[in-house]
């Protein structure tokens, strides 16, 4: 068995549930024939990584190293890995297992994250019952399937919020169709927002950023919209009127905005739900039948598409705004993101 | 100017709202040089019709004639017709006008039922203002864009049902991708779904028909359907979940069922309202979020997919079930619908 170069992998965990971490290390799992592993060097910060800390969603486990947009190097691998060498840049997201199996529907299309058995990496369990701990550490073991090779062309200090951001705002534009020409709104500019501008204008579509912050006026502008809708602004909102393609809902918009959202959207049109309302939506189904719109959600993507996300940024010269923060100050950038100060992602560098 | 065969249209029409129809006669539009003059043999009933009748909507006019499933012979054209000839046997369904503009999305689409200026043949206006009148009536005049040839393989008495319900049905399945080996769901077996079954089967899915009346497992089967699954058998109703690609949403089912209707989705997968409920969804986003199910609604289609509909009809022989009733008992047949007793579609012979 090949052997790896950290017995022991120290990080920073949440000991309890809460926002702050401490210095902790774990054995890790052995290397197995197609795992490598990986020196981290950067590692970005995402709101699951807070909630789970935190545990929001209950179902937390503790001591719980989170981080899930790693960035690092290859520093061993299993006699039996195949696409990558010892040095490569390589980046890992949100799942480290999936069943892969013939039978399983979701594997066979791609779409592992919908795999009944995925595990992800940070909460997550193997089907041997072992823990899997993230990105908030020296080093990380996984299966060569669940890396990417970061293109040239992406500085690997940018690549982390395209693991997991990048994807997850990527995905549902090629998999719903975005195209040349359609016109597609991005509410919430944001982590999600700025990324999903970027990536609508390399698609050739004609994005409109819906914000209520006037500020972010310009900013969208050198992001590549072609117009800013500022909500605040009453004739604004409502000359947007049956004039959406798809609308990419990328803020935690309270539930009751759906019937506005609908208003903008043109026939047969789609929006995509990308931030959690924690309320349940109330939708007139009229609205639906009479316009055609349909309204669904989307999380991360499979791990074709996340090469494919990092190829496409990296054609299209994506790439993330960030704030950098060195490993140590790691509280002090979780709470930067939790106040929603962060302009627009975290990366810590380790 | 040519002249049509009907100076005077005799016709039957409610005089207020309510569901009681009685002989009303109109002096039709003068035949433009692209309108047809059609003789209607066979005319539809469709649950529209009579909301129409009963001002369910608030916005019905009156003297109200009804009737948009309507099929009968070409007795007189304009000078510029090219797609008719006298005799011909020709459908009509819900548009008679829509602005097929260069400049109109919906239009340029295919999507008439869309246009902003679309008018519907019943409880609908021309751009002129003239009132629209439907097919409970021995005549109807409309431009040629808007009938469709009858294949000759499809009797057509049968052919009513199609011109709105099967059109209703199939326009979705096309637009929303259904196709060979997928699992497609019927929910709510009557004048929609039984239409759904057999479209859904011609397409190559696999049909599963799910209803809370064991009774009609036996006609399912007749129509195509692999599964039956009975929703007042729990256990049946459990064994759906995560099984379904696409569900089509028949029946009027109450808003509250959406969230169940989800559980039995498998990743990515689609709900279609065709039938509305009257109170608004409460869905929960996070259901929507981390299954990548969608929610879309859709209401007939435009003119070249009613085309489409026919012909895919008379290809894989699908013949809707009616029951038929002499134009004199329109008022008895009306009840018969409106009652929900009718096996699954009304259509008057004139």
């Amino acid at each position: 068995m090949a052997e790896g170069k950290f017995n022991e992998i120290h990080g920073w965990a949440a000991m309890e549930p809460g926002m702050k971490v401490e210095p902790w290390s774990y054995t890790p799992r052995p290397l197995g024939d197609r795992d490598i592993e990986i020196k981290i060097e950067y590692s970005g910060i995402c709101g699951s990584d807070i909630h789970i800390n935190k545990n929001d969603w209950g179902n937390s486990e503790y001591p719980q190293i989170s981080g899930h947009e790693i960035v690092g190097k290859v520093v061993a691998k299993g006699p039996r890995v195949k696409h990558f060498e010892l040095g490569d840049t390589v980046g890992v997201g949100g799942m480290c297992y999936a069943c892969r199996q013939d039978d399983c529907r979701p594997c066979k299309r791609g779409l592992e994250q919908h795999c009944p058995k995925c595990a992800y990496i940070i909460g997550g369990r193997y089907p041997d019952g072992v823990r899997t701990h993230g990105g908030f550490a020296e080093a990380v073991r996984v299966n060569e399937y669940y890396a990417s090779k970061i293109p040239a062309a992406i500085d690997p200090a940018y690549a982390p919020p395209l693991m997991c951001a990048g994807l997850t705002v990527f995905a549902p534009m090629v998999n719903k169709g975005v195209k040349r020409g359609d016109r597609v709104g991005i509410v919430g500019i944001g982590g999600l927002g700025h990324l999903a501008i970027q990536f609508a204008a390399a698609l050739g579509a004609e994005v409109v950023a819906i914000s209520h912050s006037p500020s972010k006026r310009e900013q969208c502008m050198e992001l590549g919209v072609t117009q800013f809708v500022d909500t605040s602004n009453r004739e604004e909102a409502e000359a947007l009127r049956k004039s959406l393609d798809f609308l990419f809902v990328c803020s935690t918009a309270g539930a009751e905005k759906y019937n506005e959202f609908i208003t903008w959207m043109a026939c047969e049109s789609q929006i995509v739900i990308l931030g959690l309302p924690s309320e349940p939506l109330k939708v007139y189904p009229g609205e639906l039948v009479f316009s055609g719109t349909s309204i669904s959600g989307s999380q991360i993507g499979g791990l074709s598409m996340t090469r494919k996300t990092l190829e496409f940024a990296a054609k299209h010269n994506i790439r993330p705004m960030i704030e950098r923060f060195p490993i140590a100050k790691i509280n002090e950038a979780m709470e930067h993101v939790e106040s929603g100060k962060v302009r627009y992602r975290a990366v810590l560098e380790l």
